[in-house]
């Protein structure tokens, strides 16, 4: 045997990521609620992402069902169910008024695996992709831990904090280029915001054009509260389109989500996901199946969240958070803090130990500029938004420090 | 603009994988069973690797039930379900009289998503990890499109099909020497061979005491023909262990496993977990907490492939496929073929279309040798491996080309 020092077992570099700061706040809104006295106001859970509902009826029945039939409930294709792809095809065509085949449809374990397959199959370790920050802390996490590279581009509320053909542009002139993608979110996550039909359009045309893969994160279509959501499922087919189950269809933990993808890159896909996931959960694709007829109940949850919007867009304004980002879509609002405030870490921590109101600084959206933004989340129960709406007007937004 | 053409669109390497064979020798039986005339004998399915029976009736109780009081099912805390991760360090008191703390185990979102985690939390880009042939594909693809590299070690016979100390010693004075990790199966697939407590702590200590970080699958636990089977989540804590509710408690479709991790990457691993899954299915969990209670109902199931294995072990050498491995667990006989007989591929076309029995050549394991292998599943039902064993009697496993 040799001599040389006894090594280091490995650990990866993908695994050196920064925790998510919400989970941090979760941690701190439960520990705040554990402390109340028994009977006092309890805290308001404005910092979550997911809906406080649960699947929809006929979504729970249709997996009863199915339980009560003692299907084996083994694998499914890798792709899901067909009968599943088909109606999500249908959705194409009733939502959105346009032609997807179901071919081109996977189903996916919840958007998370939808985002995996989409790097995997369309970049290598090393590629850069381009998002526009604040952003989805996962998108850049994930890209992390693939050892593929986020290219940050800083939007701001001029383009309301969407990227732009000139931000992209602006990267051609570096040495490193044009980036080899671009991830979209439209409603986007922590925003709010939305691209029109023209500019997404715009975009998706530019990078067409130029070589870059565009991916776009449609998980929050549904809840728009402007005009309806364009998808770039189509025209131009050389885009990967992510979606979820999740939120407008109020089944996060289910872990069901699909994904459109491009011809081109359609059968890496397929032998990554069976290399990677074998399928999604068998009862999670039956469940999203009947999900999908459960329209009223749906849009009810939608229309609660409407009104939910309404209310925080009056209170936050009345606390002193007037300069909010347009609240198109999602449940979403990120408010930037006035001067006179102290950080959004320190903001948070004080509107959670004197108002008992969880909501999730920035930092975790915009490691640069995300201290002065705070994101207010509406999807819990309309009676916590109408109340945190209701403790907001008494609130001081200057710093108590 | 610039005047340069316009350029292709990224795919990544990683999609350059190949197809899961075994999923061609489905798609072949199937058009098999469709061409046979009705009331003909059906396919034998000795190609499939997941049990014909469902959930354990506890199991599927516990997620009726979970539905029927209408929880919300929501995301769980990445790591799963508390209660899940206790009972599952209650398996490990209670079935291997070892000590394994609840936190250290994650519920994962089947077998596949703990190599995924395992391998990003271990590894980097670039690094070489180890593993015997014939081996389960999925681990050398998910390598690949992780851009990692497989090291494949030509195990034979003569250690049972298993990795070795030697065989790892023999990469030393390589150029790129010893590598970063080593994956073993026990009882592997497809070979259905194990490792002796012994064997498995010779090679831990060894890849502890060089640096290689020790991966050890251990989802067909459970499904041991000859000895109880051993872990590697202790005494030495520094392997990752990956198991699954796949196999033992026959719940492929509902995608639930766990993972012991090292205490050094516990905490890689978690930040991973939220970024890549955000938790497993919620009511998978639920699931298989109830299913570790349902040993009367899972040991018949082992019972029955028990005794599905004795059949075939005595109907293959009658065949003529005498040189068999020695099939200590899991639910696969792997058999060398006869010299006078054709290669694997045309062996398996042989067999389904003259005695409609669906079996996997092994080049799906052992790109170089596997050619003269076929894998034999023995987890469908029992009267099918009673039938399969009758038709294999006349059999004759020559060319007959």
């Amino acid at each position: 045997m040799t001599d040389r020092k006894r090594p280091r077992l490995k650990q990866g570099a993908g695994g050196a990521l920064p925790s998510f700061l919400v989970m941090d706040v979760i941690r701190q809104a439960n520990a705040r609620q554990r402390s109340l006295p028994a009977g006092a106001p309890g805290v308001l859970r404005l910092e979550v992402g997911q809906p406080g509902t649960g699947a929809p009826a006929l979504a729970v029945e249709a997996a009863r069902s199915a339980l009560g039939r003692k299907l084996a409930l083994g694998y499914t294709e890798a792709f899901g169910l067909r009968s599943l792809r088909e109606r999500i095809a249908r959705h194409y065509r009733e939502f959105y008024r346009a032609d997807v085949a179901p071919d081109r449809i996977a189903v996916t374990t919840g958007a998370s695996g939808g985002f995996l397959l989409a790097f995997l199959s369309a970049f290598d370790p090393g590629d850069r992709i381009a998002l526009a920050s604040p952003y989805y802390p996962p998108y850049n996490n994930i890209l992390h831990a693939l050892g593929m590279r986020p290219v940050v581009l800083e939007a701001t509320e001029a383009s309301r904090f969407q990227p732009t053909v000139p931000m992209l542009e602006a990267l051609r002139d570096t040495p490193e280029g044009l980036p080899d993608g671009l991830i979209v979110a439209s409603p986007g996550n922590p925003a709010g915001t939305t691209l029109s039909r023209r500019e997404l359009d715009f975009l998706a045309g530019y990078c067409e054009r130029e070589g870059i893969r565009l991916i776009s994160d449609e998980i929050y279509h549904g809840l728009n509260w402007e005009a309806p959501p364009d998808t770039a499922a189509t025209p131009t087919g050389t885009a990967i389109v992510i979606n979820s189950f999740s939120k407008y269809w109020s089944m996060t933990g289910w872990r069901v989500g699909w994904m459109v993808l491009p011809p081109d890159l359609a059968g890496a896909a397929e032998r990554l996901k069976q290399n990677l996931f074998i399928s999604a959960p068998h009862i999670s694709q039956v469940a999203a199946e009947a999900a999908m007829d459960a329209t009223d109940e749906i849009e009810a949850n939608a229309a609660r969240y409407r009104r939910s919007r309404g209310l925080l867009l009056r209170a936050l304004p009345e606390a002193g958070l007037a300069d909010l980002s347009p609240a198109q879509g999602g449940f979403y609002v990120y408010a930037r803090l006035p001067d006179a405030a102290e950080d959004s870490l320190g903001f948070c921590e004080r509107l959670l130990n004197h108002h008992s109101i969880a909501a999730t600084p920035g930092i975790d959206f915009d490691p640069r500029r995300g201290h002065r933004f705070v994101r207010f989340s509406y999807c819990g129960a309309e009676a916590d938004i109408a109340e945190a709406a209701e403790r907001l007007k008494i609130f001081d937004p200057r710093s108590a420090g």
